[in-house]
């Protein structure tokens, strides 16, 4: 049993998408942050980190999305959702998960939060830095997915692309969405055609970037 | 067979360290990043991100730091450097290489390369936020090993314990660094005292904080 503290559209959202694409027992906790509520002790116990997802595996709170992924992913192996150990491609699926985590997610982080990286006096600086780097890493996921698809890790969609989706989402109301490179819009429309995509947006109550 | 491209002191020292410890055939290829060449288009061929290191794993090229050690632990399943999958201490595994990878080894992105998160206006705004947000990282990882060491998942020493330390290093020209917080310094020192450090100084000729 699973226990996923969400919030909508935020980082939980690849895991609480690959809960509902493995078909596994879940039980969602919404995070209220706009009350502020991860920042509450009682959140904070859970997960010092402050942010979402925390996923209760069990009894151990755990946190981060990408490693949330993977760790589901080696857990229900029948999926398919990484490739297997010692598998050529094992060594590239790790690179990504762990590229788009410290990079293009990071980066993120400094877009919706532009006061973060340098204060207040630093926004515009701090968006344009963001917009750079979420765009050139863009370029790099395009190139992968020309170069080694269908899928970012080859010709199986897994943990890596309910990550990759989810950030490429986030960035839809950005000067340049990623829909805006022609290999990621055909990778966005496969990826948003998963009946699962549905159910997600129900759950969740989303409805931008349907 | 691996290939390392390193730079003395750089994301490459945790991979190399691992390499070591783990006593695999390896081959090492020094980048030389004072003269750029890690910008270079025969480099950025194997690594496009343009940082250190590359490993090249059956003939494949990879990169993300915490990837390699993950890979290697992975591969390398005898030398007990990560918890084997289905062990109660798998998830925090992952949750911190995730962790010290996207928000530790980010920040000291930021705190290196200051100009970087928001323009060169914005230097001293970008090493304050750096330092906040490494600083409250060494409260998680001692709040960590307090409770669940004595190395940072557990009492084996692993794939995460070489990143963490690396990551400890980079900070001691900081005004606080790692060794300032009591059970890190104990930590630091056993890490340290391990025979391959000494190896590790040598082969890329290291003298600060030996």
């Amino acid at each position: 049993m699973y226990t996923l503290y969400y919030s909508p559209g935020a980082a939980s959202l690849a895991v609480h998408w690959m809960l509902i694409e493995l078909g596994v027992p879940h039980e969602l906790k919404k995070v209220n942050m706009e009350a502020g509520e991860h920042r509450q002790p009682e959140y904070l116990k859970l997960n010092p980190n402050g942010f979402v997802p925390t996923m209760v595996v069990d009894g151990t709170p755990l946190y981060e999305s990408a490693a949330l992924l993977m760790l589901l992913a080696e857990r229900h192996p029948q999926a398919g959702f990484a490739p297997p150990p010692g598998s050529p491609q094992r060594g590239l699926y790790m690179t990504w998960m762990f590229h788009l985590s410290n990079t293009l997610q990071a980066a993120f982080k400094d877009w919706f939060y532009p006061e973060r990286p340098a204060g207040a006096d630093a926004v515009e600086g701090a968006k344009a830095s963001a917009r750079t780097r979420i765009e050139e890493c863009w370029d790099r996921v395009e190139a992968q997915i020309r170069s080694g698809g269908p899928y970012l890790v080859g010709d199986r969609v897994g943990a890596v692309d309910f990550l990759a989706t989810m950030l490429m989402r986030w960035s839809r109301n950005m000067p340049k969405p990623a829909n805006e490179w022609p290999t990621l819009a055909n990778y966005i429309a496969r990826m948003k055609a998963r009946p699962s995509f549905k159910t997600l947006y129900t759950r969740e109550g989303l409805t931008e970037w349907a």
